[in-house]
């Protein structure tokens, strides 16, 4: 992997002790994952044996590992990082290491990473059983919801990398090859353009009505309807994540009328939704938006899905675009708008862009045709 | 991924649920994982959309997942089983569902799965405010940590699997080829016996002192030490990990006397803690075993890790062979004995079997000579 300039994450662990301080958290206890890639570079693998970063509000934060795991720390901005390393050997408790700071403050709030397993947090938990403890995302959501221009690049940058594969997925999608040979093509120009492959998606006819498919030894046949969902990992760990419909033998070959209809309805909702992005609008208001036309047109059962997912260091992350969700889109904020509309065991269709909000209105961050192809 | 036959799962459930009225736990909430997988064979992945299994102590148990995830599900057992489905909507609240059946009995214990994350935990937490959480693994030890006959059965397959591969390292290490060379064979040869490749260490002279290495471009010389410690998925999702230490040129070819006595003790220390193992001793007595020869030879430091783990459906579980750890080994478990000794900047060695405790001993499923080679 490679990092940004060790600045940036001096600046975020800085920022997230000073978030601490002011909303009156005794601070965070991060375990692997997305987040502690976010404050530290480290994509440091989930396991049974405790690592993590702890942020006390006031204090030296610290970054707590497998003594065993400490062969990989120079390949990690961390040794340059004002922060307290402390390797701990199997036979110790390293749960005792993470909660240190917090013994004397007993009943203050602790924030944890989201990805932090029932393994480790019942333990925290049990040796401060009068804090509480939150999601760090929850009280801290400012930290990690909007992105700066330097995360905001990297994502260009890998929206950039997938629109390339999609600009050659037409001449992949050929009467009697197989949704597995397709993507298998797909891997390789992914590859090509990210640092891995994320996911592939290759959906034709009744196996794009299923929209977690991934791809099958279906035979294409000219006419069919083809949704193609894929990302990869890029650069300092951002991801991308496009999703465009195809027609085998192009548009003029759908024969089917009830198909081109439900792909002229999830167009206008997709662009509608774009269109209407606005700093200050709630993710549920925006998430109606998408959803209206394709109710009104009758496919409201059929777009079983949340309206888009926010993206960056994880694929999934906040902000959802999802009923129900109060949450205010700032400025910043980088996520996927992809309704979708799906007839069970005939045929789907979903066109995923990934936008972030401005301040009057998003940057598409994907800018393949939308229009069937 | 393969399955056990249905049978398996529907009395793992059931005897999971009888354990929950023994002890009186109110039942069991199990994300996805390896004990997901164990109770219903289902290899869903994590995400933050909530996917778990819940078994209230009585009633019917039920699996709760995205309703887009409802594709996959017949391809596991679980359609079969007698379990309640209920797919989610986007927008709906999962947490709410999963608590269900336990907001009767505010107060009682739910037992979770060690693989459960933080934003799904503390959201079940905030649902129960008066319940206490526990590892299920903790009050149902026995559930998990025992294997069957069909799982040992599992286990020695995925055992023969890897020796068979380290049979044919040797051939693989000879003098101008790197780690990187060795280990990309190996993959093919890991492959060509498992579903999938779990990990590879190929660590020549210094590298071998760092037990987390994987693989470098150094290249090896005859005389060169080098741990190779490698591992896949078999069957119905079985591990197998294994290592052994190997002499490039073979074991005339060492010079180094150090490395040679080093070995020795540390050959001295795997085979005593092996042939010590009995049903009714605790893991720590088991640990120190395989600790205090090579402390005695002065080499205590440099064992910078537990003597083993536990392995089944994940390479790592309990029990944990390992100071303070006061379990009382039982006929069923089964662990990885693997000592290792690092000279950091110089040499390292490692020995790991899989072992299965008999009722009075355990059985190896590694059968690879341990000598150097």
């Amino acid at each position: 992997m490679s990092f940004f300039p060790l600045q940036v994450y001096a600046e975020r662990i800085a920022r997230a002790q000073q978030l601490c301080k002011d909303k009156g958290i005794s601070g965070l206890i991060i375990g692997t994952g997305a987040q502690l890639a976010y404050l530290t570079g480290s994509w440091a693998s989930t396991h049974e044996r405790l690592t993590c970063l702890v942020i006390p509000a006031s204090g030296t934060p610290k970054f707590i590992l497998p003594a065993v795991d400490r062969a990989e720390l120079p390949q990690t901005p961390i040794p340059e990082l004002d922060v307290e390393v402390e390797g701990w050997v199997d036979g110790k408790n390293p749960h005792e290491l993470a909660v240190e700071p917090f013994r004397n403050e007993l009943r203050g709030t602790i924030g944890v990473g989201q990805d932090l397993t029932a393994d480790h947090l019942l333990k925290l938990q049990a040796l401060l059983p009068n804090a509480t403890f939150v999601l760090a995302s929850q009280v801290l959501s400012e930290l990690f919801i909007r992105k700066d221009e330097a995360e905001i690049e990297q994502l260009r940058h890998a929206g950039a990398a997938i629109d390339r594969v999609h600009a050659r997925v037409p001449e992949l999608l050929s009467e009697g090859r197989s949704e597995r040979e397709v993507a298998a093509d797909i891997e390789k120009l992914i590859l090509e353009e990210h640092r891995a492959v994320d996911f592939i998606i290759v959906g034709s006819q009744e196996n794009g009505a299923n929209p977690h498919h991934d791809f099958s030894d279906r035979v294409l046949a000219t006419g069919d309807m083809v949704v193609v969902d894929i990302g990869g990992t890029y650069g300092h760990g951002y991801h991308s994540d496009c999703t465009r419909t195809y027609i085998v033998g192009g548009p003029e070959a759908l024969t089917n009328t009830k198909a081109l209809s439900l792909y002229e309805v999830l167009f206008a909702a997709q662009k509608a939704a774009v269109d209407a992005v606005r700093p200050g609008m709630t993710a549920k208001a925006l998430d109606a938006i998408a959803r209206t036309p394709i109710a009104e047109a009758g496919f409201g059962e059929q777009f079983i899905h949340r309206t888009g997912h926010g993206i960056g260091l994880s694929t999934h992350e906040e902000p959802f675009i999802i009923e129900g969700n109060d949450l205010v889109l700032e400025e910043g904020m980088c996520f996927s708008i992809e309704p979708g509309i799906y007839l069970e065991g005939e045929v789907g269709a979903r066109i995923e862009d990934i936008v972030v909000v401005t301040a009057d209105g998003c940057e598409r961050l994907n800018k393949q045709p939308r229009i069937l192809r």
